[in-house]
């Protein structure tokens, strides 16, 4: 028997050596070019949070906000931008990370939400977890509580979900 | 009596000198960080495109992302991005498109929609209409019909609208 998960699996498209040689890429946008797919992915990730009111979506730029903002619309909360340096006009907080060569940097707005607000944090794709680990240090910078974190793809391989112990809840829809 | 348009123009932040010195940038953060704006916007946007069965959203990155996925959800759509070059994993076809000094491009998956499809591209900002007219002829290039365009603003101002002449309706719901 064939289930949700598998069928969207089977949507995934996984292109060679993109972005570069020796990486295979899975490609989202097969899967959410097709309207049900969309809809089943959306549905499945509200759903495993559906316990918690959500205040804030802050999805991580950029094929966070591809996931995050339907989730939002469809959750009645608000949407939050995480974004790469400079890109957002008004004051921010920031938090580096670690990438293999130098470090990074990722932003959210810093009246973006705070204390008491419940937030949940949304990415495409859980690979070694550099990323969703500075996300949650900057929800939690705010004081605001960190519900958990949402993705559509876990490279498992890669025991990202290692750096996210004290992440709240970590769902991942596809597990490769 | 105050409507749904002032409302929403009412949450966007104005921010001077942003990106650069003489900008007054129309920051959208606020709105959507509010839940019910954020639903009251994707709500309206749909709303004016309720004739026609739209296939596909092209939602321009990254901000088109954020307005383009949960119409794409309302609207029982598929979505497709559209992106700067060397960010999609697949055969791209592209589009040039001039700026003040020089050229930029974007792209989309050569099999991202075709002919019969109806297509409708979304995104934040209708400025000078460069981006969004070069986003109108890769659709068309696909052989699929052109619905039109739905932005949150437009900066009348810059006569964009002038370039987007044979791009279908063309909806801004805050105009400045």
């Amino acid at each position: 028997m064939i289930n949700t998960v598998d069928n969207v699996k089977a949507k995934i498209r996984d292109v060679a050596d993109f972005p570069k040689k020796g990486i295979l890429f899975r490609d989202i946008t097969t899967a959410i070019k097709d309207a049900d797919t969309l809809k089943v992915i959306i549905d499945y990730l509200c759903d495993q949070f559906k316990d918690v009111k959500v205040d804030y979506i802050a999805g991580i730029e950029s094929r966070g906000f591809i996931f995050g903002m339907p989730m939002a619309y469809k959750m009645d909360a608000g949407f939050v931008p995480v974004r790469k340096p400079n890109k957002l006009p008004a004051e921010t907080i920031s938090q580096e990370y670690q990438l293999e060569y130098g470090t990074d940097k990722i932003e959210i707005h810093k009246d973006a939400f705070g204390p008491g607000d419940n937030v949940l944090i949304v990415d495409d794709l859980l690979a070694t977890g550099g990323t969703a680990e500075a996300a949650c240090k900057l929800v939690k910078k705010t004081g605001a509580n960190l519900v958990g974190i949402g993705f559509l793809i876990e490279l498992t391989d890669l025991n990202g979900k290692e750096k996210l112990k004290d992440c709240g809840k970590i769902v991942s829809m596809l597990k490769y």
